[in-house]
């Protein structure tokens, strides 16, 4: 057995990479393996960030490496996939993507591996169902980043509007990784205060909060439009999942996980939050959702779901 | 006046926002300027590092700016160039990037910056000797990184064929960041015991440090072949740098600094072990060069006036 | 102008070296200057920390000194005062510590004072009026630990029964740092959801939440039954507090800050949540409070009132 | 099998809960057990540092514990013994330390314990000798402090007298962590260059060095003197050793380790550089002392072999 914490990343794009660099200066993980079709590609980039050892804080193992070294891995994070392009949606992916994730599924499952997988390709909802109906692992160490980073979006928003740390945005991004996220704004906090009433104290109107989801939502097309893709945010959430669950920390994030009935729906992956220790999830925060924000949740689960049983289902 | 810690960085390439990544991740500075000839793109990358914010450590102020906020600036990192090519050697970049950081470095000082250039685009030790010609600030505060990241590649190269720390690796690359570089052997320590004598030891050959000198010597390419350009062991390298001069810590670094005789050379800039703190570089450390030593050393400084004199000053 | 972040610490016992060597450790401060009446052990102090130097990961500069040196300090930290012994409360401590403090900050005042007073000697919220007091810097400047330490072994509880991390555990004691303290249960979340409603979902009685509040009120006695004074998590509170200072944070933080009728009181120092930034206490969180919580609030203010008026105001 | 890693702390003074504290604030270890004759007070320090977690960047288990919690514990770090008193030398706790620390290893032993020892009760190379004897372990896992802090106060002194940061300090303190230690300043650098080349260029005498060398070896006495007793330092040293084993750095640090005839002595522990991992020390830094170093090593090893004739075996 492997004492080390030993991390496989399958996937080795801009995406991939901003997290694998996040872990080098971070730190908290002892071995990173680097999997990429483009084999040449994965000896390049950890020769680029083994040069950067003698100036981090700590020892990292990093390689090129192939399936093989799945088999003693805690994590094996999957951003393979195609590269969202300008225009494209995050639904467009879907075919292409559900091919290569459910190949590298397969060959990871070959090694022998039974760890955690985390899953960050698009559209992820859907990608982390694939990678949980092709492994056979149990669901809750299957998980998607979901709105990790849609989340995060939101808080930093929030931050800058209201003027108070991110640390003090308790607020969640709920549902699908994609055009039917939506935030239960009554369940949005800054400290322990509902920041509906902060707006309400403040003059601040339901449309201004409305405009601030509207940025979180199109975030990434905006990025996408002025440097073709999106990536550190990605890749510090991701840093932040696999910490998490490294620390057993049981902490709440909002992750892509498969629900089973709690928030109304059964048998697919969709965004909320949930806590995260070192078994993966632990469980989710069922929040009371009011009617609104209820349908909208089933909305987004009846749209990945539609997406499943028209698209990817045929293609497993 | 500012008492924030305050980064300006000119050129949002892969090397520039490599550090600027890090900088989010590893904290240490509190403010952190984007600029770069397009526009749209810093916008882009401040967006996507701040959306990383709620997963960082540490708060820091990120946003697409231009010259005048380098006014109040600590240090201005100047990474803008072109991307080196595959099978272009260092060299040949050296006429466009004049250029470009030459109109850079006035645009600065139009701003009223009064703090430490560090220079990052390549031929470094040209850019860096340009930057100083044309900011006309004293010469310990212009600053290259010059075989920063050739000296890390070889602690690390060391490190995993000795089987020893890079922390215990005290062995420097001096010279032009390019053909001409060097590692001075006699001066190469593991821990407090001469390496030469460690290889004696241990039955191994001067043509395998050679071997390693080169492998060095060619990583550049080597990772330029495989992913094109090399950005992440830079990153971290300029990261050290920025941090051993906000923390003043009087740390010897091998960058490219001022040669005012010390070995032998003066009036341009080369690679050599320096001591780095708040006010830039406080002193070079003078090592006793053997014969070859000293020729190789002065063979690069001819090398780089050769360039300076026939194509640099001619544009300045 | 001093552009290094500058603590001078006032009372060398082990709260004030606790959270001394916190910094060491935790970097994010440039020079610590330690006073104490017994200058020799600041001397012994100032050796002792300056031998870890070389295994921490920052450099710092620290010194003994004496008021001169709080000139140019960003932050006076005043931990000065008797021990808190077995059997004796912390309102006992006030005839004595109020002598110590007047003569702590007339002497840092001497010196040209003008930055951030953070006092932590007991009774907190009764000597960070005295500080205010005899200081004359504005309410905002001056902040007490309050019952920050309080709110932090809430938390810990909280996280330990439910088994959900304690950065996830939103939830504060307000009122005095002392036997009036109180938990505002109502304002209390897990994540954005009520522990309230947690415990209601879990069938946990009041009767377990008015066991841990006990508990978070006992702490301090247990600690000291055990090991004669406790100072960990003290020293750790205050470099918390010290860090979202010099970082500018905008963190939500329970301190002893200034009433002005936020709360329905004014002209004391009492324990509320508060936004802390480069310039102290930004503002409060104005939380609705039940009509309980209000009297317990006005009954922790009456107290520190009554003492202020029979005993503090006298000596000042 | 435990994957997390597991500290058990015996012995929770000073010393022992100073390093606890580093443990908390730095991060590196999973779960950390305190264990003391004073049961009690192990209870009330767990409770001091649980209470600083919500402060602290990760989560760690603090507990109070016993013997059978070393059964899968990786580090057991023995800090038990009588503290040294003003006037007392580290040899005269020789006795009632070998008593102590028989008996602690006894009792770790008993539970299976199959880990690291890492020892830091004095005079620490007897204790280590000691620890070793009674454990049976091989001798790569039984570690002393050995001359770690001694080498830390080295680096510091030179530091603050030639004004280059410690980190380019490579010069270490060898043999008895006590009077008989010396500093073979034949193989002292800073960076690359010999501190006798440095001592040179800047006319500073050998009388200088030796006074240097002599407020090294007065430094504890002197810290005793002002403050009864020395902590921090030590504390942040056995942090650097144990992040050194758990990151299986491959670092070389100067501990005290078992001589089997590198320098000419076997039979005893004694401070050598050594290359420390994740098994304990790898293998010794051979240098080439001159005749002086090599017959001051001698001496040392001959006194502490006098020591354990003489006191020690009698009592094993």
């Amino acid at each position: 057995m492997n004492e080390k914490k030993k991390v496989v990343l399958v996937g080795c794009g801009f995406v991939g990479m901003s997290f694998a660099y996040s872990l080098l200066i971070s730190g908290g993980v002892d071995e990173l393996v680097l999997i990429d079709v483009n084999k040449e590609k994965t000896i390049g980039e950890a020769m680029d960030l083994n040069h950067g050892l003698p100036y981090a804080r700590q020892k990292m193992k990093i390689k090129a490496g192939d399936y093989s070294d799945c088999k003693d891995a805690d994590i094996v994070v999957i951003t393979a996939g195609a590269t969202q392009k300008p225009g494209e949606t995050r639904i467009d992916l879907t075919v292409t993507d559900t091919k290569i994730v459910k190949s590298v599924v397969s060959q990871t499952m070959e090694s022998g591996f039974d760890g955690i997988f985390v899953v960050a390709c698009n559209p992820v909802d859907v990608m982390t169902y694939v990678t949980q109906k092709v492994s056979g692992l149990p669901y809750h160490r299957v998980i998607g980043t979901g709105t990790l980073l849609d989340t995060a979006r939101l808080r930093y928003f929030l931050s800058e509007f209201l003027e108070i740390s991110t640390h003090n945005m308790h607020a969640y991004v709920m549902g699908e990784h994609g055009d039917t996220s939506f935030v239960p704004w009554t369940h949005a906090y800054l400290g322990s205060k509902k920041i509906l009433k902060v707006c309400e104290e403040r003059n601040i109107t339901q449309e201004k909060l409305d405009e601030i989801y509207h940025d979180v939502q199109q975030a990434g097309y905006e990025i996408v439009n002025r440097k073709k893709s999106t990536y550190y945010g990605i890749g510090l959430a991701l840093n932040q999942l696999i910490q998490t669950i490294f620390k057993d920390e049981n902490r709440i994030l909002t992750i892509s996980c498969y629900q089973n009935g709690e928030y109304g729906y059964k048998g697919i992956y969709n965004g909320v939050p949930a806590v995260i220790n070192r078994n993966g999830v632990q469980e989710m925060l069922e929040l009371e959702l009011n009617k609104t924000e209820q349908e909208q949740f089933i909305h987004s689960c009846q749209t990945l779901e539609h997406i499943i049983k028209t698209v990817v289902d045929l293609l497993l």
